[in-house]
């Protein structure tokens, strides 16, 4: 690449609790880099500055916010991708690195893959280096005291938006559902855990690794409740009757130790 | 829980890097706890350990070896856990802190939930805290360069053994497919990949994260190898036609920026 620019740093930071930035990430917000990071307006603040914020990392002198408004329009969108993208590449022309700070892991329904993918449309020569992290759906696990997946387990994670019904089917096929973003339908899941009796067996939790982390394990609570944008529910599908599997591969997950 | 006795820590170490381990797991590490690593055997190194060891941090005094055998076994496996329980449960009866050190994330295919089963079954009173960690393949999709999931995607993340046929059936459902431990069925994966013309969609990696790492965009070219354990495949699937989704959590999805 070129040695005359700054790279950019796609920096994963957390799903919220400082201390799950990893010793690389930490490492790079002390480089002295350039911070970005994402806002939804001009007036509000950033949620994974907040995250670093609450770390006593103080903020550098260069940082730079860079607007996503929330919306639907896709012509406005790519608009403020554009925009954002032109900030970076100013920037890494001054041979500066940059850093752009997303919350959870930069790979996993980050912003940072259409910025990247905008900066490399206008400039295939600017570097671009992804820093992986914590998701979301890991904190969650954790903090809930409940696996993701063990040994040959089949795990799904799904923004709740495509209904209950892919849920139906999913029972099948899955050990582990993650549902992410599950306010809009939560009392028809609800229901539908109910049904499967697995609401023992799953639990939720709300804005995991912050100072208002919520976690729920009596789910019937919830029923009628609003909850917020960064929510989510693990179920563990223990009723799963499992078809049959490959004994090489088997063998191998056992040797996982 | 009990202060006359130590806790329990199940603490992620990360995919490979030891730019992966977290703050609080690095905190942890160097807090004079007692450290306990899986082994395969009694000669046998411990993979986590060694991730720890290319951090250069030293093994405290007080470490001990658990062996967890490679064996199908149940009864065998049974009785490891049991004689790796006791040895945690006669450290933390000496009011010593206990760090069980898993590498990757400790609630994704780790024996850190069944060692802590069996601790609780023996001692409920021993308080069992999980540090939430890096997975192997968010390293996986930094390194390679790609996207686990972006916006409405629905992530599926299996072990190769159930086969190619759910691979198929997933295919209709799932944005992203994370195939672990490919080994075994490589070569029918590679035509299945082909024949939905998803070869250039997806890439591979062994040993992520490690000094040994590997990857691989042109996927054709594994054919007819034999690739180690360590080893994974991310299938991007672009050409899914979605079923409709349900229009507030949308909304919702754009506002995460």
């Amino acid at each position: 690449m070129n040695p005359m620019k700054g790279k950019l740093y796609g920096v994963s930071i957390g799903p919220g609790d400082p201390g799950m930035i990893t010793r690389r990430a930490w490492e790079l917000l002390q480089s002295g880099a350039h911070w970005t990071y994402p806002v939804k307006s001009e007036k509000s603040d950033s949620f994974v500055l907040d995250i670093v914020r609450r770390s006593e990392l103080p903020l550098p002198e260069n940082h730079t916010a860079l607007i996503f408004p929330m919306t639907h329009d896709k012509e406005k969108l790519a608009r403020y991708w554009l925009r954002a993208a032109e900030a970076v590449i100013e920037i890494v022309q001054q041979r500066e690195d940059v850093l752009f700070l997303v919350e959870g892991d930069a790979s996993s329904y980050s912003t940072f893959g259409h910025l990247a993918r905008t900066i490399t449309a206008l400039d295939s020569e600017i570097e671009i280096v992804t820093i992986a992290g914590v998701s979301s759906f890991n904190l969650a696990a954790a903090n809930l005291k409940m696996s993701l997946a063990e040994t040959d387990d089949a795990l799904a994670i799904i923004p709740a938006s495509y209904g209950v019904k892919m849920f139906d089917r999913l029972l099948t096929e899955f050990d582990t559902l993650v549902l992410l973003k599950v306010n809009p339908i939560l009392d028809q899941l609800l229901d539908l855990l109910e049904e499967h009796k697995l609401l023992a067996e799953s639990a939720f939790i709300e804005r995991a690794g912050t100072p208002e982390e919520r976690t729920v394990h009596d789910l019937a609570r919830l029923r009628g409740e609003k909850v917020g944008y960064l929510s989510l529910l693990i179920v563990r599908n223990h009723h799963r009757v499992r078809g049959p599997r490959i004994r090489g591969c088997r063998k191998a997950t056992i040797q996982h130790s």
